[in-house]
């Protein structure tokens, strides 16, 4: 089994339930945690350090689906533009009955959409019109963000940033938004309810769902020395 | 005993541990929860909304010590004026080594400190220079808010939106700034980490400290009949 150094953990569906609110397994499964959690999110920095402060975590991790960084409290990262996702916005909602979430003022790199339109479409349309961003759906928001980042190439700066390898990574989490930093890590865990492009190519699924499965995750890591 | 409707609730030392992580017997206490829980803090309002998602409550609450309120997702209200707060900043910050939070750029109306100051001599000097703000150390940190408000105006405002008398509402925390909403709710409990000051005028004293305090009032409660 490999060793692993630490964890890179998505938040929505992975430590919360289907509403978003945090699991109490998946926060007693926290506190026995002996190697750092990097939280692995499409949520915005703020958004983001507060569940570090909740959950007790390191402020180290990937917000905007790789867009912002944090490596401490005074260190955030800056790494794809929002102009980009602005400008495809606009055309975009042209097209399409596009709604912001209120978050918007704490966005730095990226635009969160509610899911009341033709997603496939939407994505179809940035393709034929040659936008540099991606559309993704993380099944709680739709994001427009700029395609040079994703939880991937966040996780390469933060792993490099630790001096921990990729390899020495675990990701865990539910949606398409994780698959760059499975693609990446050197062991991947999914929880009952992630989708099937994730269960595919990991080393391990629960058969908990949401927060529940990502406490199962972590007692399986556990029992076998893996952290 | 009375019949309490709503619960306007500290976060830091009330549902959180000493290191502001949240306690998982707090978690399980607010999901048995039949009554709205109004989160009320010296937090932003970003990093408020954020617990009020991972812990399912209303999007409806004080933040900053009341200069900032949310009676929905689309509703925020501010209620103090952050230039004042500036002012006194400037004239404290030449006697004291005042130091400011990263939150700074999330905060619209107060500004909080790093608790390395002697907070009694900078309160002194606000009255003595006769500022229209306040000091306030809630264990955490330490605010300079505007004077005009506090948890208690906030709650006066918060009951009045929601239309639930102020008696109808039990206040719960920890620190100095819960006083002012202690003295306008109609049933009050205190966390056994809870200043003297709380815990003379309080209803309840939980036996416990933190979260689990938090857990036992809620119990307390349900088995009265009051929730």
């Amino acid at each position: 089994m490999a060793i692993i150094r630490a964890l890179a953990v998505d938040i929505d569906g992975t430590l919360s339930d289907q509403n978003r609110v945090l699991c109490p397994a998946a926060l007693k499964a926290l506190r026995k945690l002996k190697v750092p959690l990097v939280l692995s999110t499409g949520n915005t920095h703020c958004f983001t350090r507060t569940v570090c402060v909740l959950l007790g975590t390191p402020r180290i991790f990937i917000a905007e689906n790789g867009g912002v960084l944090s490596h401490s409290d005074d260190d955030m990262e800056i790494l794809a533009d929002l102009n980009v996702c602005e400008d495809a916005f606009q055309k975009l909602a042209a097209e399409f009955p596009l709604q912001r979430y209120n978050s918007a003022r704490y966005r730095f790199t990226d635009i969160a959409l509610q899911r009341n339109f033709d997603v496939l479409a939407a994505a179809r349309r940035v393709q034929e019109m040659g936008l540099p961003v991606e559309i993704i759906d993380t099944t709680y928001a739709v994001h427009i963000k700029d395609k040079r980042v994703d939880k991937g190439t966040g996780l390469v700066r933060i792993a490099e940033r630790m001096k921990i390898d990729l390899s020495e990574f675990a990701a865990i989490g539910d949606s398409n938004s994780d698959l760059p930093m499975y693609r990446l890590a050197g062991f991947r865990a999914s929880v009952g309810n992630a989708i099937p492009e994730l269960k595919q190519i990991s080393d391990y699924v629960a058969k908990a769902e949401y927060g529940n499965g990502f406490a199962e995750i972590i007692n399986y890591m556990n029992e076998n020395g893996m952290i």
